[in-house]
């Protein structure tokens, strides 16, 4: 059976402007790496009501999950939980659960529940929380899309308390070695290797290290067989490589 | 006249299983910003063409320019110069002048233009060459789309290339402040700020830094009246809250 496919929607203006740089999708990937579930797409888009719900029926249509990003804190720009409402075409409002959870945490009356903070308790209809152990207030999953925050401590908490709760496939397992030749040395007998082993994808990614041009050679592959055997060839190659060259 | 809008198509594997993280993104997006150019949405696809082909065409269609990045070196895993090819239904090549460029780099024996290497004279029938000060091996623009490498320092090196080559718009300003008050707090005066100031993007991004809750809010405007008008109205807003506070 192959494994569940996911894709990630990055929700904000300070990602695309280049000010702010998004950690949180390689945070994501490597959890969905070792889950068995596969990550075949990530897209940014800006607060933007009508670019959120296009990107999102998108998304969901064509994929088993979607992890959003970003736009579910007190402030007006943040739109996203409006938007993945309208998306579903289902009611939003303040939930009573969730209510419950910011009013723990703003129980000290200098951090009163006030306007502002109570938006972050608006949930779409039907969804299921997803609990904040950091800072509270909660996301959200509705149909096949889970809805998280964009601060990556906040982030991170949520795919942690998110994760146990999917199921997955077959990790993705990999294995890497780093070649001292260059791509256009390596590039003939990867080929080679890659025909060898059409269940093992390989990717070469070169590098330039004071004057020394190499490349680190990846093997991914959910088969564990298939890939020692990989790793074997690409061994024996770089043997090879390394007596020519001396 | 409203800015040209573009989108930046990331191609890569290693992107999507979290092994590598992109910092392609985050410079091009300074790069646009300053240039007058509305990054308007990022995308990561994997090393498949079809994916490439569709994600080519649906951002060509809606965007003035769209930026790849990864997929044009030597090896069996660079499909991108073919993939591009394929989503404007145009032949491909090697073509003389890329030759000509990569023969002179490859002009020591020890580094012979293989193959593998001549892959990289591969170039879309009706292209034009990006210039490549870094490896040499040349980037393209066809129609609308800009094709570049994926290593960063020649990713940033290709964009240097290309940028003066662009018709910019008026560029993005931005001034950002740091807020000692939570969101929660900010919030409320802040969408009254956005509501005076409706050309001026107001972004709240908040941080927890030694137990102390603030923001950094950003404005942004392509009008320089405007943000100062808004910059003053954020300063008085900040003013009155530390007093409400102290």
């Amino acid at each position: 059976m192959p494994n569940p496919t996911a894709a990630m929607l990055t929700i904000g203006d300070e990602i695309l402007s280049g000010r702010t740089r998004d950690s949180n999708m390689p945070h994501l990937a490597r959890t969905l790496a070792a889950a068995g579930i596969d990550l075949r797409e990530a897209r940014t888009v800006p607060d933007d009501a009508a670019e959120i719900v296009a990107a999102v029926n998108a998304l969901r249509a064509r994929y088993d999950h979607v992890f959003t990003s970003g736009g579910i804190g007190p402030t007006h720009d943040d739109i996203t939980a409006d938007a993945i409402a309208a998306a579903f075409g289902v009611g939003i409002g303040v939930r009573e659960d969730a209510r419950a959870i910011l009013a723990t945490n703003y129980a000290d009356p200098e951090r009163e529940l006030n306007e502002a903070r109570l938006r972050m308790a608006r949930i779409p209809d039907g969804a299921t929380l997803i609990e904040n152990p950091v800072s509270r207030a909660p996301g959200f999953t509705i149909g096949n899309v889970h809805v998280m925050a964009g601060v990556p401590a906040v982030f991170d908490a949520m795919v942690a308390s998110l994760a146990p709760l999917l199921t997955g496939g077959r990790p993705l397992l990999s294995v890497s070695a780093r070649a001292a030749h260059p791509e256009g040395i390596l590039a003939g007998p990867l080929r080679a290797l890659a025909e060898a082993h059409p269940s093992v994808s390989i990717g070469c990614y070169p590098f330039n290290q004071g004057g020394v041009f190499g490349a680190n050679v990846v093997l991914r592959a959910q088969d564990e067989a298939a890939l020692a055997a990989a790793e074997a060839g690409l061994a024996a190659m770089l043997g090879e490589l390394g007596a020519g060259r001396a």
